[in-house]
């Protein structure tokens, strides 16, 4: 195990030196180029994710199962992915992490961020093939299904290791402390361990199977507690290829592979309160809706990580370039059909318009722009179909079927998008609809899917109050602004700091509100209503441990 | 401002580096010598709380209040103080720290650490009024009313102040973010705000009114939370002048002297609830029992910091020399009167007694040598009033005198204790009982005050698995254990660290399980039912802020 500890060290230098200047680092490249991953990546990929159709994926080092379950379906395909995995009972699945938790956490945390990182490794060569699994069971198109289930989950993994190795090392194993009394020295030599809280679960959500879990299930991991991985029902190849990859790892290495267990729901039901509720579990991450995400938080003498819904502002108020600002929040709207828990949905205009190089451009105008610049790019045959991907979830695409808005009116109503490669893809372009500012109860709720709103308000000062409010009271992940006046820019930062919100300033071109980079952008920040989890802040870290301190006096000195 | 931060760099900086250090530093001396404080310090300070007996407490900077309310007496003199503070409503005092936040979160944290660093240097100049206000409010003894609520409460609100510094600025305030994309690079600016969560509330207890109010306290104040301190109303006077010490320097340097205010009860009713059921509270420490503990940590939306009650256990498997262990206890049992949250209450001794020097001494000469030596301190006119000091609350005496085991065994009878200076001090001498190992439902109580509890116990397997049980669902902050076997000792540490409880081994001479050092022992770990707060542990200070991002497209380079 030495040999692997010398191996990644340098990785994990690297990767807290990255934490701490969080100037741009990747470890592992975005780009899906046959020059970065060999010219047969890609191939051997889509091969691999084909040859699991209809299978039993039997993979995992969890033993003979006392079942087999699995209800994954394309959202290109409409159809059945046919994989069926080891279903184990929660108890069964509780009875084993406990008992490989004695091992786990006597494993020293710089051997477990050594042995984690190298599963990083052993991901990293999976992920063309964690990319097709991420596409068919949450319709994400090939690029961001390849970015955010491979290369970035694995650099939030590799930062939540680099974090908990940082913290679990940050103060001394042992030390001897010596108190002067005046006629003689009191001397107690002194150990401290960082201390595992014990068995973990982390829930997984439909939309991001690897990016949202990752973050918690290293973090747990290298801070030396056993994890249950629960995925969504319908989103569960692309992490099961990663507990594979920590169970191999945890094998080579004489450890007990049920240090990481996956968890799969029975045919029938559902067993994720089941684990929940097991006074056996200390540690919950959860990504997914409010609704279940109160439930969690609501649990007693458990340590929780949320990250729950939120409703992401725009705030449109002067800028130099409306028609690149228009193109950047439409891509923003599009990406993913707005399945991300990033994407903008509410979009407040001033009724005066908005400042653009100093003349004023009529409200209607902007808005027409706007919806012009949506329907342009979901029309777009060589962008449209790469950028939307598919619905993931039939419930998300009757919602913006059937919308209905009391009083508000239709700007631009969704259609269908043509995915050339999958005749039977789920797809929906985004519809607007126009919301007057006192109307709160409509723009209030988290609208799933390519919804956008355009709340038509009095002034800025009430676009930025509006934006702020909704923030701290119904949560907010992400904000964009559009501002060239220092005063305003400066207002937005200290009210939308206050609801716990991080904000995008004047953003276009090839950047976009919904994207945020690890080792730079803490992810959520847990001061509001969406989550109180925060990638990775040291606090994502810090409360999957406690300190424990000895002492006892120090042989006398020779 | 900036020459405050100039002057106080050098004493943060060092603090730092002692929390990592974690060997011995005090900034603040602990002996209470004229040499060190002043040939008058000790009179000066024994006057001016002398000369506030039966007056109005007219130091802070509150305003006209809206009553006079106060109800200490002295426990070493069972009478009124007859000090009345200024009351305040609970709204009025929400609406003032709502107010102050505005400008309090807007002060950077290194101007905020050292105006708080300012702050201790004036409270050191008032360490024997402390001293004095703190006897007379808890019944602790001279010594330590100077060393807890003086030196040793300053030191830990440097660490809080130190560690809350430290975190804040940690991650850089601003940097630039250039990822390169192939053809071009994308690059922002970006900068991140530690954001303060709101107004803090600091409830403290009738025992340690400066110490285990002040890491809260300054934790909350250094990471730019306004504080309403919420003393108990039995030991008001000791933290008020913590209070008025801070709103001196806030006022000294053009600041709202409302960032940190006292309240205190009205004459007829307690207001502690209607703070901590404001919308408007944030974050609340609380020093206390573990009812009101448990409500507090149940209110929603707030972030809570606990010390609540434990039972603290002692092992006795083997050891050198008997007697010095039995003197060692005998004083940790005897400090205060128990009345500490470190003091020890079980006994854990096997029935076939401890093996001293490889010779087996039987259980019950045990058990008499700990009376024994618990009768020579408390007997000993030289030592015990100064060691054991005075109850603070006549329940307390209550409970020792009325005590009745269902089964148990007296084994010494409580007395009361000659001090020679107050002759109405309301004194108890230490009572121990037997129990049964099997009677758990004696021993699973907090028993506060001066009861010890001799737990005849198997052999020292049965022991552990108790105490470790004990901890783990009834909370301990602290555990003593004597053995000579290496794996004994190892096996205590993990079962304890597992119980979230620091340990003790092999105790003699002139240090105590009790005693607990700044910047090096961690105080309660959060990982057992006595609390979830830790001083000072990261996670005690970054709790107390989030952290919030904004990112804006770099002006082109030039």
């Amino acid at each position: 195990m030495t040999e692997t500890t010398q191996k990644h060290q340098s990785t994990l230098d690297t990767a807290i030196k990255a934490l701490h200047g969080r100037t741009f680092f990747a470890h592992f490249p975005e780009n899906p180029s046959p020059e970065i991953y060999g010219a047969d990546a890609d191939r051997l990929g889509r091969e691999a994710f084909e040859a699991r159709r209809n299978q039993h994926y039997t993979e995992l080092l969890q033993g003979e199962p006392e079942g087999w379950a699995g209800q994954e379906e394309s959202p290109y395909e409409q159809q059945s992915l046919g994989i069926k995995y080891p279903y184990f009972a929660p108890q069964t699945l509780i009875e084993r992490s406990e008992k490989a938790f004695g091992e786990w956490r006597k494993v020293k945390p710089a051997q477990r961020a050594a042995l984690l990182t190298e599963v990083l490794d052993g991901m990293k060569e999976r992920f063309f093939e964690i990319a097709y699994a991420t596409m068919h069971t949450t319709g994400q198109a090939y690029m961001m299904s390849f970015q955010a289930s491979g290369p970035h989950a694995a650099d939030r993994a590799l930062e939540a290791i680099a974090a908990g190795y940082e913290e679990q090392t940050r103060f001394p194993e042992e030390t001897t402390w010596e108190k002067p009394m005046g006629k003689y020295n009191i001397t107690l030599q002194k150990t401290w361990r960082a201390v595992p809280k014990g068995v973990a679960l982390v829930i997984g959500c439909s939309t991001f199977p690897t990016w949202n879990t990752v973050p918690g299930m290293f973090a747990s991991l290298v801070t030396g507690n056993p994890v249950i991985i629960k995925p969504h029902p319908k989103a569960v190849l692309p992490i099961a290829i990663v507990v594979a990859e920590v169970q191999k790892v945890l094998a080579e290495n004489g450890l007990d592979s049920n240090i990481c267990q996956l968890a799969v729901d029975a045919e029938d039901r559902l067993i994720t309160k089941d684990l929940c509720e097991s006074p056996a579990v200390k540690l919950i991450d959860y990504t997914g809706g409010t609704q279940f995400g109160d439930y969690v938080e609501s649990l007693k003498g458990k340590t929780v990580f949320t990250e729950k819904t939120g409703v992401n502002s725009i705030i449109l108020d002067s800028c130099d370039d409306l028609d690149k600002v228009a193109q950047n929040l439409a891509f923003s709207v599009s990406l993913y059909s707005g399945q991300m828990c990033t994407a903008p949905q509410n979009f407040f205009i001033p009724e005066t318009g908005v400042t653009v190089n100093g003349t004023q451009v009529p409200y209607e105008e902007v808005v027409q722009k706007l919806a012009a610049a949506v329907t342009g790019l979901a029309t777009n045959p060589k962008a449209g179909p790469h950028v939307l991907g598919a619905i993931q979830n039939p419930d998300t695409q009757k919602r913006v079927e059937q919308m209905a808005l009391n009083g508000g009116r239709s700007i631009l109503a969704h259609g269908t998008v043509n995915n050339p490669t999958f005749q039977n893809a789920r797809t929906c372009s985004p519809s607007i609809y126009e919301v007057q500012s006192s109307q709160v109860e409509q723009y209030s709720k988290e609208l799933f899917g390519p919804i956008m709103l355009v709340i038509k308000t009095k002034d800025t000062q009430e676009s930025i109050r509006l934006a702020a409010q909704l923030a701290r009271e119904h949560g907010a992940i992400s904000c964009g602004a559009y501002t060239t006046d220092q005063e305003i820019k400066e207002q937005i930062m200290d009210e939308m700091s206050l609801a716990g919100t991080p904000v995008s300033f004047n953003l276009t071109g090839g950047i976009y509100v919904n994207q945020n980079a690890g080792f730079s952008d803490f992810h959520v920040t847990g001061g509001n209503p969406a989550g109180n989890a925060s990638f990775t802040n040291p606090e994502f870290v810090i409360k999957r441990f406690t300190w424990v301190g000895f002492r006892e006096p120090a042989p006398a000195a020779v």
